[in-house]
C-alpha cells in the first residue's frame, strides 16, 4: 500500500520504547519512578471537575460554534485583562482541541509548502510535524546554554532565507523550562515582522514559573489586532490540568480570524463541548487558588531538583524557571544512560533524541511532574547509580 | 500578514450565514423550524451520559495513548463481529477526534501533494478540505439521480488519471441520505485496488438505515489485513448521539498503523480521555436498546418526509434509506428559495451550494433531525409557500 511521502517524514516518539519498557518492568512489580511525565500528576481542580459533570449532566453534548463557545472566548478575554492586564477582544480568541490543533490551524494558515520555518533547538518534537504537514520546512536554530537554549534575534536572523516564512518558539519551552527574556522576546517578534515573517509563540507552560510573574507576549506586543503577524498558543492542559480533556485556544491577529474559522469549520467541527462549559470554572478564584497552590508545590520540586540532581551526579547548565522540566547533561550516551538507569535504577528520565537534533545523545529530560516522596527516591537512586558508573 | 494558498483555498460553510439568519428570527421570538441541522435532535443515550460522569468522577482525565484506550479498540472490534459479522482486529482500529480527525489522517497518511482524489458529487463539503489540507487536488465525480448519487466503477474509472491516488466515498451519503450497493461497493473497492490506489469509506451514517440491515464495507472486502488497501472511517456522532464529543474511530491496514499512530502521536496526542471511557458504554445492550429506538422514529419520520413533502411541491428524485436527510429539488435557484422560506416561512432547509459542484443551485438538503411535531408544521409551511409561489 502506498503512502504519503509525509507519512514517512514524520517521526515516531523515540521516548515510547522507553516508556513501554518502563510499563513491562512495573507489570513485573518493579517500582519504577516516572520522571518522563509531560503532564502534572495532580488530577483536574475539583470546581473544573464539578463544572463539567454538569456540563454532561445537563445534556451539553452537542456541537458547538466552530471557533469555541462564546462565554469561554469572552472568559478567555477576561482573563488576559485580569491576569496579564492585557486587551484581548473575545472576536481574537479561539477554542481548538488542545494546544495541538491551535499548532496545527497557525501552520496550516500561515505557512506554504516549500517555506521554512525557525524552530528554536531543543523544543517540543511535535512542531517540525506541524511545520511539515503544512508543506513547510523546518529549520533548526541551536540555541546556546548561557542563553537558557532560547534563540536571539541574531541567531536567528542568521538563519534567515528568502524562503523562511516565520518562526515558532514556545516560552516557556519544554524540554527546558525555561523563558525568553521580554527584550529578546520582543526583539524577536519586531524584527520578524520587519521581515514580513510571522511569529508563533507556544504559551502552554504560561502560569507554571516560579521565579517571575507570569508573562504574555501579548503584553510585550499590545493587544495583537492589526499590528503584529503574531499568533499565540496556549493551553488548558498544564496549569489547569485538563490534559485529556483535550482544550486549548489561540490568539490571532483579526486579519487571520476567518481562515482560522474557515479550517476549524472543515477540519474539526468543534472543540469538545462538554470540555468547554467546563473550563469556564478554570477562571474562578476557588480553582486559580488550587492551581496556584500547585505552582507552590511545583516550586518546591523545582528547588529540591536543582539542589540535588548535581549532588547526584548531574549536570545542569541552564536555569529552568518555569514548566515541569529540567534539561540537563547526561553522564554519558542520553539514550544508553536513560534505558541503564531505568533497568538498574528503575528511574525512567527520557533522552534528548525527540527534542534536539545537535544535543539528542548529549542532553536528557527529568521531569518533576511526580510526588516529593518519589523525587526523593529517585534522585538517590539517581546518585548511587552514577556513583557506580 | 501573509497568509497560505491553503487558508484561502478553504471554503467557508455557506449554510452558516442562512443559519445566522435564523438565529436572528428566532431571537425576534420568530418560532423558526430547523430542518438544517447535521446530528441528533436526542441527548446523548443515558447510559454513555452515565459512563461519561463516572470517567470524570473517577480522574479519568489525563493523556491516554495515541492510537486511543485499549478497551475502546476492543470494544469496537467485538462490535464488529456480533452487530456485523466481520473479524477486525483491535490493532487496527484506532480512536480520533470523531470522523473528522479521521479523514484528516487517512489523507495525510494516503495523499501526496499534486495527486488527485475523486470525491463523489454531492458529498460532505469538508471531504476536499481534506484533501487540500494533504496538498491533493479533489476531483468531482458527478453522480446520478437513478444511481441514488452515488458512483459506479464506470463514472470513477472515466475520471481516473495517471495522478489520481485513489477515491474517498461516504456510505450513507450526506447531502443524500443514500448507500452504496454492496456489489457496486465491492467493484469500487477492488478496481481502485487493482490501479494500486486507495479507496477510504466514510461510515458514519451505518446503522441509521431504514430499508435494510447496515452493513460495512468491511464485509465485503473481509478484514482488510493487507489485502485492501481500504481505511473506513466511523464515528460516535451520529447513532450513538455523540457529536459534542468529538470521537470517531478509523479501520486501517495493518501496514498503514505504524504511520497513524505518527500522525496521532503528532498531531493530537491523544482523543478527548472521558470520552473514550464513556464510548465503552455504546455497545452496552441497553444503549443499542435505545438507539435502536431512536432508528425506528428516524424511520417514521423518513417515511412520513417522503410521503409528504412531494405533496407539499417538493420533488424528491432518490431513495433516501439512511441518514437524516433528504436530497430534494428546489422549485427555484436554492440559495434564493431557501432564504424566503426561511424569511416568509420560517423553516430553515439548506441550499446545495456547500454539497455540490454541480447541483449547488438546483437542490437543497432537508434534515428531519427534529420532532415529528415540528416536522409535520414545517411541511405544512413549506405547502403553503410553495402554493403562494
Ligand atoms: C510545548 C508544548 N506545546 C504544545 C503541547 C501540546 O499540548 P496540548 O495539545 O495538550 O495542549 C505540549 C504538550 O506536551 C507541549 O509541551
Ligand atoms: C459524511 C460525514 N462525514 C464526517 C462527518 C464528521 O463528523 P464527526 O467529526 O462529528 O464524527 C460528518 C458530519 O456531519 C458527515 O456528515
Amino acid at each position: 500500500m502506498k503512502q504519503s511521502d509525509l507519512s514517512n517524514l514524520v517521526q515516531p516518539f523515540h521516548v515510547m520504547e522507553l516508556v513501554k519498557h518502563a510499563n513491562a518492568l512495573e507489570a513485573q512489580g518493579k517500582p519504577v519512578i516516572h520522571l518522563s511525565i509531560g503532564e502534572p500528576d495532580f488530577p483536574m481542580p475539583e470546581p473544573v471537575q464539578q463544572a463539567l459533570i454538569k456540563a454532561v449532566a445537563d445534556n451539553k453534548t452537542r456541537y458547538t460554534a466552530a471557533l469555541g463557545l462564546p462565554e469561554l472566548r469572552e472568559a478567555i478575554s477576561t482573563y488576559y485583562r485580569t491576569a496579564f492586564q492585557v486587551t484581548v477582544p473575545a472576536r481574537q480568541i479561539v477554542i481548538t482541541s488542545g494546544a495541538s490543533t491551535a499548532l496545527m490551524y497557525a501552520c496550516l494558515a500561515l505557512i506554504n509548502p516549500g517555506q521554512e520555518v525557525m524552530l528554536a533547538d531543543p523544543g517540543y518534537p511535535c512542531n517540525k510535524t506541524f511545520v511539515q504537514m503544512a508543506g513547510g520546512i523546518p529549520r533548526f536554530v541551536q540555541t546556546r546554554e548561557e542563553n537558557n537554549f532560547q534563540p536571539s534575534w541574531d541567531e536567528l536572523n542568521q538563519n534567515w532565507k528568502p524562503q523562511t516564512a516565520g518562526v515558532l518558539l514556545a516560552s516557556p519551552n519544554n524540554p527546558t523550562g525555561t523563558q525568553l527574556s521580554s527584550s529578546d522576546m520582543k526583539e524577536i517578534v519586531q524584527e520578524v515582522a520587519h521581515r514580513d515573517g510571522f511569529t508563533i509563540v507556544d504559551e502552554i507552560y504560561q502560569s507554571l514559573c516560579y521565579d517571575n510573574t507570569a508573562q504574555s507576549v501579548l503584553q510585550i506586543t499590545g493587544a495583537p489586532c492589526a499590528q503584529w503577524p503574531l499568533v499565540v498558543i496556549n493551553s488548558f492542559s498544564k496549569y489547569f490540568g485538563m490534559t485529556g480533556l483535550r482544550l486549548g485556544w489561540m490568539v490571532v491577529p483579526d486579519a487571520l480570524a476567518p481562515a482560522i474559522e474557515r479550517l476549524a469549520q472543515n477540519l474539526s467541527i468543534c472543540p469538545n463541548t462538554p470540555a468547554q462549559w467546563a473550563a469556564l470554572a478554570c477562571f474562578q478564584d476557588d480553582t486559580l487558588k488550587i492551581c496556584e497552590q500547585r505552582r507552590q508545590i511545583f516550586k518546591a520540586r523545582r528547588d529540591f531538583m536543582m539542589q540535588s540532581l548535581p549532588l547526584a551526579g548531574i549536570e545542569i547548565q541552564s536555569t529552568p524557571d518555569s514548566a515541569f522540566y529540567i534539561y540537563a547533561k547526561a553522564p554519558f550516551d542520553s539514550e544508553r544512560y536513560c534505558k541503564e538507569l531505568l533497568e538498574k535504577a528503575l528511574v525512567c528520565a527520557v533522552p534528548g533524541k525527540d527534542f534536539s537534533e545537535h544535543r539528542g545523545t548529549t542532553m536528557m529530560r527529568f521531569s518533576y511532574a511526580n510526588s516529593m516522596e518519589n523525587l526523593e527516591l529517585a534522585v538517590e537512586r539517581i546518585r548511587r547509580f552514577n556513583s557506580q558508573t
